[in-house]
């Protein structure tokens, strides 16, 4: 249920599935849904803008996250990204705690991260 | 044009795009592929098992490899996750040649090639 009053994790989700899946959109969903969840406009901006009732709009980006959200179900490439990515921040603040007399920790827990990487890809 | 001798690269590419996107297909259509890419039988040996003939099984195969770079061509997902792969076996293998009195430099390494999968993510 989309409502006026935008949760931010909804946002970043909807930010996050657009960027993986958008390109399957129409152009025209695509147009509409960049406006509702990046450019962050009301329904009623977004109606006058395209022309449309608000309800349209309303109903055209349930409609668009249904769609990302199946994909998602499907492939579950966004929770692997996510994952790696903070695998890979894990990385670099090990990185930058590095000093001379741990090194060998270091490198071993960086090896672990990096195999649960591979495994993960 | 799909023929009855394969191409391992082809065949490698079809693995991995069936891996990203398969759940896309229909599930008829996932049955048929798998056999042809996967186990690796023959337009024949899959014609008389699914009770089709071999110029179905020809199609079917060769529209799912449309359908799968299609996929391909709009999400860039397979490309991305054999470039951050590539990135992180690079990681595993200076972690290999770790010796005491190349800490430093190791650390700076493995630093530019985790930022750059960040980058890519």
């Amino acid at each position: 249920m989309i409502s006026e009053v935008k949760d931010m994790n909804e946002i970043l989700e909807q930010a996050l599935l657009y960027d993986f899946y958008g390109e399957l959109l129409t152009d025209h969903q695509k147009e509409v849904y960049e406006q509702f969840v990046l450019e962050d406009l009301s329904l009623g901006e977004i109606a006058r803008e395209e022309g449309i009732s608000r309800q349209g709009v309303h109903d055209l980006v349930k409609r668009c996250s249904q769609t990302l959200k199946g994909y998602e179900e499907k492939l579950h490439l966004v929770e692997k990204f996510v994952s790696v990515r903070e695998k890979v921040k894990q990385i670099d603040e090990l990185l930058d705690g590095y000093e001379k007399e741990n090194a060998e920790e270091l490198v071993a827990d960086i090896r672990k991260i990096s195999d649960e990487i591979i495994e993960e890809l």
